[in-house]
């Protein structure tokens, strides 16, 4: 283990120098004017791969952004890993609250602060190192697929299409994936389940035109305040969503299930005061770990309409739109959900505006088996670097192509993930401890010679 | 008569040409890039007033925009009238909306298209031209006084203090103002009463950061979903504003009065073709013309929050917030109802989220006396110009300033004003009809000559 971390020390300014390079390309998938910037993202982590080992790597186009793959096959016989990750990243707005440009990598305190640093370049580069040492000691026990998408953020819309043409490419046992976070450096945790997403946009319009609100005010329905009242009655007073048939699927976790759940350490104070919040709230009779982990929820992600600029504008304006998201548990179908959520938002609005809900991308939600071969070699890997057995627990986002992949390659998700809460993924100042991408490497290291073993 | 129609119509490409000098200056009040436009656009409206024939006109320093003032004294024994007016003007956003670029008026179809084509350069301008035509035919019958100001549009935060310290300069028998609409060419009216306003922006802050909302949602207020609940607590299902106090000083009106404001001509089909509502709404008890003339109102003029972008983004905003006004009737202080509803909003809110209330501008509403030789005058100079009596009417916008100015110089104002529906000031594609213009211009000049004889 030792000469493990003396490669991963040795290597350390060279390997940031490397992930570097994959950060500075700005690989926003949800905007068309990074369209150039997945294609140049997607080659350097082929030139990546190949410099750590790969025997073949390359771009294939589909639908969307094109995905990387790579292989490296040392006996068909042998099991075989899939590593998912994706090259892509989310927008980078408010950019004004940025201490550092978003896509100028910096380290601070220990730390890489920039987009990407941790979701997921960060952690999908942990494993193409953690390949590298594998194979340039000569010690790689198994096959290894790398899967790097570049439509995670957006929902991966054209990922399930091309992996159900390429089936046989992507054939493997189990899919290793690095994207989600662990409680904490003491506490280290595996996950065993995501939520499902279900991600729509609405609008409402009164008037054909902005109007002068003087003129107007009081005589017709005014597009912002019919939407924030459409919005209002989406959650109810004991925090559960009221869109009709929402919580059919949810299936009810026993109590013993909930009680192996609050095991997971968990401190409130500490949990309002990383966030900058006195109260925290949410669907009555479960716990914030519960309300993330194992309950649906549905938050606006954006909204707008009128007049947002300085001072003051008497406008009535003519529509309003919002972003609305809801996570999902397993069990619950995504499609069957929107379909759900428009025909109750539309139900909820008066006849003096129209309404039209358009459905983003959604996932579904998968739960991990937690007494298979691969986590218990990932959980002994985890607890040989961390030095405690890291606890079993249920994030509350979504990867939504991962249970998509796991039907159509029959191989389940093992979410071994190194992010921390600390990190602000999506939001300003993402970063990425270095201790974490250290011993994220050593840990992936150490998975594969102990589910080789299995 | 027949010679001012012919001095109009002779006259009408110069006048148009001296109107667009004011319209291409971009004056918008609420921006501060607008600030040396101001100053411009105050510099050619004293251009305008002394070519017209005052004995003087000049720029006055406030604490904000600079005021224009204007005056031919011909007899200080004769009455004097005061012309209220602005040269500032709305913001022209959403800019992409305009046929024409908002500050390069252009005559189309009998109307002419610019920011500020109506409000208030294209009506404030028809009084320079009767001015015009007075003074270079000698026929002028009393002492006029313009005060031309440039914040109306932000609720003149300084011209009251000004107008208090210069009460001399404008001291007056009458304010004559055009800055307010008829109901129709065929059915001219002329505005009797305006509403109050009172302004405030709203900012809902829960976390300290932007969030990722798979790993939050559901255990923390989400500011956009608590803003909604909030503004959709802030009117019931009849229609009333819930604000505490709110009604305490609004004034029933008499069936006797609301009985003649019934007379006014409408035609709710034509109404809701007009602006493309398929259903009117509002206050419970209370027609369309009455929910915008004499009953107060609340609407949300802007609002934002979290990803506003294109795609989807997952976040759980930091906050989100609101422009709301509301307007009010004779009776109602904009102060206490700005304080009310501060004080109404706070408590509203959860524990887990913090607010803000701003105020921004705000003015009084006023009743314009009936029976009064202006008034009468006025009346006449319509029915000689539209072939019809006119309607007394109770305009929903609000002038702020007038109610205070008319405390200052206990002078009464008098609303004739020339604008139509079909202009949609304050939006895209402002326009103010030619013939509009033209029959203003002529009802104005009769205004003086009746007016001095009664």
């Amino acid at each position: 283990m030792s000469e493990i971390k003396d490669f991963i020390e040795k290597n350390s300014p060279r390997f940031l120098e490397e992930l570097f390079k994959l950060i500075r390309i700005p690989s926003v998938s949800s905007q068309n004017e990074h369209k150039e910037d997945m294609h140049k993202c997607a080659q350097q982590y082929v030139v990546s791969l190949m410099e750590a080992g790969a025997d073949e790597a390359r771009i294939y186009p589909t639908t969307g952004h094109p995905v990387v793959f790579a292989q490296k096959i040392i006996d068909p016989r042998k099991p075989t890993v899939l590593v998912y990750g994706h090259y892509d990243v989310q927008p980078v707005d408010p950019i004004e609250l940025w201490k550092s440009p978003p896509f100028e990598p910096e380290v601070r305190d220990g730390a890489i602060y920039a987009r990407g640093a941790d979701d997921d370049k960060g952690q999908s580069f942990m494993h193409v190192k953690a390949f590298e040492y594998l194979v340039s000691t000569g010690q790689l026990p198994c096959n290894v697929k790398f899967l790097i998408e570049g439509e995670e953020e957006i929902g991966s819309p054209s990922l399930g299409a091309w992996a159900r043409e390429n089936k046989e490419l992507l054939a493997c046992d189990v899919m290793l994936v690095s994207d989600t976070t662990m409680i904490s450096e003491e506490v280290p945790s595996i996950n065993t389940g995501m939520r499902g997403l279900a991600y729509v946009e609405v609008k409402v319009t009164g008037p054909d035109k902005d109007l002068h609100s003087g003129h107007y005010g009081g005589a017709i329905a005014n597009p912002i305040n019919t939407l924030c009242s459409m919005i209002a009655q989406l959650i109810d007073e004991k925090g559960r969503i009221t869109v009709k048939g929402f919580y059919d699927d949810v299936i009810e976790l026993s109590a013993a299930d909930r009680e192996m759940l609050a095991r997971a350490p968990f401190n409130l104070e500490h949990y309002k005061k990383s966030i900058g919040v006195g109260e925290v709230t949410g669907e009555a009779g479960y716990s914030t770990l519960e309300r993330t982990g194992i309950r649906p929820c549905l938050d606006v992600n954006g909204i707008w309409g009128g007049y947002t600029g300085e001072g003051a504008k008497t406008v009535l304006p003519s529509y309003a739109c919002a972003k609305i998201s809801m996570r999902l548990v397993p069990n619950q179908d995504h499609k069957k959900i929107a379909r759900l959520f428009a025909e109750h938002f539309k139900s909820l609005a008066p006849a003096s505006v129209k309404v039209e809900v358009k459905e983003h991308h959604g996932g579904q939600g998968f739960l991990a088996p937690i007494s298979s071969p691969m986590y218990k070699a990932a959980a002994k890997a985890v607890e040989d670097v961390y030095g405690v057995e890291p606890v079993p627990s249920r994030g509350g986002g979504s990867i939504p192509i991962l249970a998509e992949l796991e039907g159509i390659l029959n191989a389940p998700p093992l979410l071994m993930g190194f992010g921390l809460e600390r990190d602000t993924i999506h939001s300003p100042n993402e970063s990425y401890l270095l201790s974490q991408f250290h011993k994220g490497i050593e840990s992936i290291i150490l998975f594969y010679k102990y589910y080789n073993k299995n």
